[in-house]
């Protein structure tokens, strides 16, 4: 059966998560593969996630103030030197431009890795007295770093992503800011992306090449790794200093100007897929389906199903993305196909549904069906994508949680990271040696320092020093 | 004045287009230089108008079933060369990627100058059979041509845009698509941006590397110079046969596919600025206009007037995209300021029309002002807004009719490029040996052989031999 071969073709996420998350990936038609090695095509499917969650996210950037903008994708290398820490830690990753046309370059340009040191040289001009603050600039774009382990969304050598990139007037509005953007990134996971989130900061080990100090959001995938799903940055006046990003303040002093810049990417496609999909496919939230709602007439072919299947169409579009699956492939085929791509209600409708004034609803996250009366579509399928998006979010959250662990000393820590697999808790007494030996022995790596701190133990997990900070650890995409 | 000054820092476009131009660019903060050399910054007064352009350009697109997708920004070397003629056109105005972090890559990578090669090698694998046809896939991202001369908008080392690549069964769908997009085209100028344009095709020396025929839409600036505005090509079977992009037909034999790829890039905000602006700054076309209605409060220190303000600006943003300015610069100054932005309408309020219940709404377009009582304020502004719009492109069309003329023989239109500025339609015999005579006598180049052919004469403007088609001839940008 066709339906059956369709389905089939997918691994069991128990059996191999890794096969399973590429299977989904290509069967879904998310991506394909390109002969640019580490590189991919994002398909239509795909691409249309990625433009739903684009706009949403730019309305929430734009309520806060923030102005899109767009820089040049070259940095000439004197350029990305300016700052020390920044250029070590992207140096060994950008992909280099040495030609132009038939002409050696003067200068070679790197192609942009992320955008601090673009966005600072075009600060320092645009930057001259305290009226001109602050500047709350972003841009959408498609960023290179040069990878050598490649996976579709969450690791490529292209990724597209936007870069807020601000200035400031003083230490504290630039904190504000960072923060701000960080609880932005983390009420859009669970508002529209339904993944919950972890927030807090980076250990200085962890954090981003140059930034004073590095917020996290976090998420827990199905198989128990942890996904950085969104960082936000402070870089003090460091930058500011590099640049010469200078302004004349209200009492007419020349000062230095803070900065911070933040990010998301199209690796948050990854985490929909490894937080929400099942063995039959894609799960979708709702709010970033391409198609929320996907009516598959049954025995289409008699008289008036088409016909009714359209009208409901015509009906549900006026609030719904809909879409109506009239090929000629079996109902059973057309249902597993709406499963492996997501959708999160299938509407299915046949002669006898015609003749009782009724439809069947199906939920994708659950496979819940209801019965409905088709003059009540509208208003139960708006009920039911709220719901799907609030249980998906639950589901997720109760996942999370039961696979939090606490560790209070390093035996408990490393039997947790030996038998389970997801976030574990544990004290820290904030010396990186002790980061890189839980790395070196566990393949385990401190994923942030939550806002919300507990005294779990006195003493560090790791070295049975006095403990400073609780952590979670995990292992990590 | 503080209001004189900036206005003053314009240059005369009857002066100095190209200086007038610059200006306008840089006072009304439409762009930046930058330390990379022919690229610039967008900010986000440009960025602004080209987010609308977007938005209204990928509706139309999506209305004929154009479905977004997002290719790799490098090509390998190999799958450039493997179009001849293509590569023969853009080799020698390509960026190369020669090494990936540390290391020399195996292979160079070209930054995308377009993407026809990558589009072929994505759809080689993506299309096996006639029921995977038509694909409808478009892009929106940023390309790099290594041009030697530079100016903001109109030509410079990377540029925004959309490139829209289509694979069907046969060469009539090919056609009909490459047709049916010009034809988009024409109409967003016309309907979103008031900019009338000549339809029409390029001649064999001017179309695309490797297109059996480009289609183009012409416009006229101010200064009498065409522009390029959107083009339209179609491949035939050319591309298929180079990368093996083979389908089965309904009739069960292998055939190759047929193409179509169409761009429209961030030039058309150097059109808007030079078909429409005047010697106050810009005037945009409400369409695309990212304030539409700029109001400007009279004493406003006066009790009641800001208030008032807001609340007229609360009420317009129901329909309209609208600023108060309510920073501590005179009306003066505020006035020129949003002239020079280009605002399609200010409203006036101070405290007498709080008094007589009115307020003022001053074109940007003709300067004229209109008497509006406060409760008609939104019926008054979506009329004026359409007016506007209808004008500019009228506007717009009469200079462009003026600036069109007809030469018989050689002489007339020697003296015509000599003596004026604009459109000359002629005859042509159809050889390249005249286009390139007229080049380089006359710096003048083919801009298209229009679709609404006229018989001016029986003879090649040029040459003498009789005549095959009509062709619009100009300066370009």
């Amino acid at each position: 059966m066709a339906e059956k071969k369709l389905v089939e073709a997918i691994t069991s996420m128990d059996e191999d998560f890794a096969q399973w998350y590429t299977d989904v990936v290509k069967k879904a038609e998310l991506i394909d593969y390109t002969s640019v090695k580490g590189c991919m095509v994002i398909k239509p499917a795909g691409y249309a996630i990625w433009e739903l969650l684009q706009k949403q996210l730019d309305e929430r950037f734009k309520a806060t103030g923030v102005q899109n903008v767009y820089l040049p994708m070259f940095i000439p290398e004197s350029l990305l030197e300016k700052e020390k820490d920044h250029v070590e830690g992207f140096a060994p990753e950008v992909a280099w431009v040495t030609h132009g046309g038939l002409q050696p370059l003067q200068e070679r340009l790197c192609v942009r890795p992320t955008s601090e040191t673009l966005f600072c040289d075009f600060y320092k001009n645009d930057v001259q007295s305290y009226r001109d603050l602050p500047k709350v600039y972003n841009q959408w774009c498609s960023v290179v770093r040069w990878e050598k382990e490649t996976r579709p969304f969450l690791r490529s050598r292209e990724f597209l992503w936007q870069e807020g990139h601000t200035v400031h007037a003083t230490a504290e509005e630039a904190e504000e800011r960072t923060i701000q953007m960080l609880n932005v990134y983390a009420d859009f996971c669970e508002e529209v992306l339904a993944i919950p989130v972890i927030k807090g900061r980076k250990t200085d080990k962890e954090k981003f090449a140059g930034a004073i100090a590095t917020y996290t959001i976090e998420s827990l995938m199905h198989d128990g790794k942890a996904l950085q799903s969104g960082t936000s940055h402070n870089f003090g006046d460091g930058f500011a200093k590099a640049f010469g990003i200078q302004f004349t303040d209200k009492d007419n002093t020349l000062k230095y100007a803070h900065q911070t810049s933040w990010g998301m990417t199209t690796r948050m496609i990854g985490a929909i897929i490894m937080v929400h999909g099942d063995d039959s496919g894609l799960v979708l939230p709702p709010k970033v389906a391409p198609v929320q709602i996907a009516i598959i007439p049954i025995q289409q072919k008699k008289e008036g199903v088409l016909d009714k299947a359209y009208e409901l169409k015509q009906r549900l579009e006026k609030n719904f993305r809909v879409k109506v699956d009239d090929t000629d492939k079996s109902p059973g085929f057309k249902f597993a196909e709406a499963e492996m791509r997501g959708f999160p209600l299938r509407l299915e409708i046949g002669p006898k549904d015609i003749e009782a004034g009724k439809c069947v609803l199906c939920r994708r996250d659950n496979g819940e069906k209801l019965e409905v009366a088709l003059d009540e579509v509208e208003t139960k399928a708006a009920e039911l994508l709220e719901t799907i998006h609030h249980d998906m979010l639950e589901r997720a959250r109760s996942h999370r949680d039961e696979h939090t662990y606490v560790a209070r000393n390093y035996e408990e820590f490393e039997k947790l990271f030996t038998e389970k697999t997801g976030f574990v808790k544990a004290m820290w007494c904030g010396e990186q040696a002790c980061e890189d030996a839980v790395k070196e022995k566990l393949s385990v790596t401190s994923r942030c320092m939550p806002f919300e701190q507990e005294q779990l133990a006195d003493t560090c997990v790791c070295c049975g020093k006095p403990a400073k900070k609780m952590v979670y650890w995990g292992r990590a995409y």
